[in-house]
């Protein structure tokens, strides 16, 4: 059970309802997932996030799919359940294969493992890695 | 300085000298990164290690910029100065724009973003979100 | 279930008790939660912690609510369930209202967001913010 | 050195020169310090992290310097050298005194140290904790 | 549950078979970890993943008790329940008295303790710590 | 440079100087590091935290060793650098052979790696995992 009740839509005051309809219409589906309805109790911040969320994961120079992947990546590294299974259900939404997930999973788990190694060695940065932009 | 000390290619038993060969030849440059010199003390590590980054970052079901960009998206969440470095630098050699980079970060600040607020408020995972593989 | 069976009040020695006994009276409560259960498996520990709590924790030149604020902000960080919802828990018990809570929120959040970029961007540090203790 | 270029008000196009005069307006100082200057490298990115700060750091329901306070204990979590550094500083520039300091850090230790602890234990959340909102 | 399905003894492939066969082989068991029926999706990564097991937990210049509790110290520091419980289990399995769990919980508690410390004050390195290997 | 300044023997108050005797008397070495300098801007906390890891890394069911790896350990997950290195300096000037010190690297690389899979995957804990104490 979340920290703060969970507002349905209709309970909801018109501002929240606002940025409900707008999840829908963006997502083309009727579906509110709990994240929503906890972040609800503070309206303003409902609206932040949702509009950070429809601008940063629309298609763009990177593809959907990429995104998803990208989030699902940084939630295990931080251990957060939630966001791990509702971008991996995004991401397989999207058309993520097995296979890829797979490759997604290898990866992660590398990249982990270089980080302790890494991390423990206190490895010095090479300078060739130290120039911005190119 | 690395808490080990780094072991360059004409101080290297020749079983290190095999890997260091491999890395060369499978990156097409003479160039080993001070991460290999660091590993290079447990070579049995460093074969292990450098296996595993030959299998998993091969082109595969993803491509191997997407691949890139994930391990940058993981080792900024575990705060890898090296690590982000490193992968940042080889996303570019493989063909990041900067368009594309502009991108993976706002995907990894939100991500952080969202993984901190849904761990405060421990939002209760929706049951569509449970099931495996679809 | 925890990795150590928990010792309640009527099993426990009386090195055990005596803690039990004062976290009571400083509390106001009879109630005794399941972290001291658990640590109560090795009564020095037991009794260490809840030291280093009653010490920390008492008012001074930071009150109590502000102090459990802190406490949610950092195990949210860390992904400890069981602290978030203690302390959460304790900081509405203290008094904090649920606007202070959405802000509380806000902060933890936009935190998490501007960490996650400045690690993925490994930004400088500037000259003015090297300077301790004005 | 950040990964990526920075950006001077000089350089700068006049979407991020908007920008940068606001936050020059708002915190009443001509510094721009060198998060912003990276940020700006994706202006949309700039100017959504940059109002999602006015609108989170504003006096609200919690004061300015209890802000600046949570938003160093989550940035210590998360390792993140920049973000202590400058928060600690916004601290002290509002007012934070060395006792406060002093104690604002015995809770981040203590934190760290029972989440540390209870992750360890897996100590179950007691029945009282899990329900919301009061 | 997890995000995939889990793959039982009686629906895996031979290659699959060959490495549950081995997990039994060299820990004298039929049990087979839900962690490994995960795993064997991604057949390549399975055997990856348990070669590597088995090279770094074999006994060596440290024993496998001690292997086995810094695994469960940084599952600890990195909240993954799963890889906590069962690495706590084995090295129960492999003769970790409640006493020598006791000071092992309390080293995670204290390091965590002085990690949130540490980088709260940013302290700087002292020289003497910065040479390697001796 | 530390967030604060450091406290050297000879500006100290008489309960500081007190810490810093005991510290050398215990170590049987003149020297104080940074840590402590930096603690002793709060004598409460610097006591707090010297006794602790008095108590803590003290010899007992865990020899000292072992304690400054399962340290090193967590402080590579926590990305803590000074941790790091002070603690691989103890664990070496406490005997660990180089030998030993690659087998502690290569658990903590692994116990990373797996730490990311499970955490991707959301493995399901065994039953078997879950009673606590045997």
């Amino acid at each position: 059970m979340s920290t703060v009740p969970m507002i349905e839509y209709e309970d909801a005051s018109s501002e929240v309802r606002a940025v409900y309809d707008d999840i829908r219409e963006v997502r083309q589906t009727d579906f509110i997932n709990n994240f929503w309805k906890c972040l609800a109790n503070n309206p303003a911040q409902l609206r932040r996030t949702w509009e950070q969320i429809k601008a940063v994961m629309a298609p763009g120079a990177l593809d959907p799919l990429t995104k998803e992947m990208i989030y699902v990546a940084v939630s295990a590294a931080n251990a957060c359940e939630y966001c791990i299974r509702s971008h991996t259900k995004a991401a397989r939404a999207k058309g993520m294969t097995e296979e890829q997930y797979g490759e997604l999973l290898a990866v992660i788990g590398l990249a982990h493992h270089t980080n302790g190694l890494v991390s423990s060695l206190q490895v010095e940065v090479d300078e060739v890695f130290k120039t911005p932009g190119d």
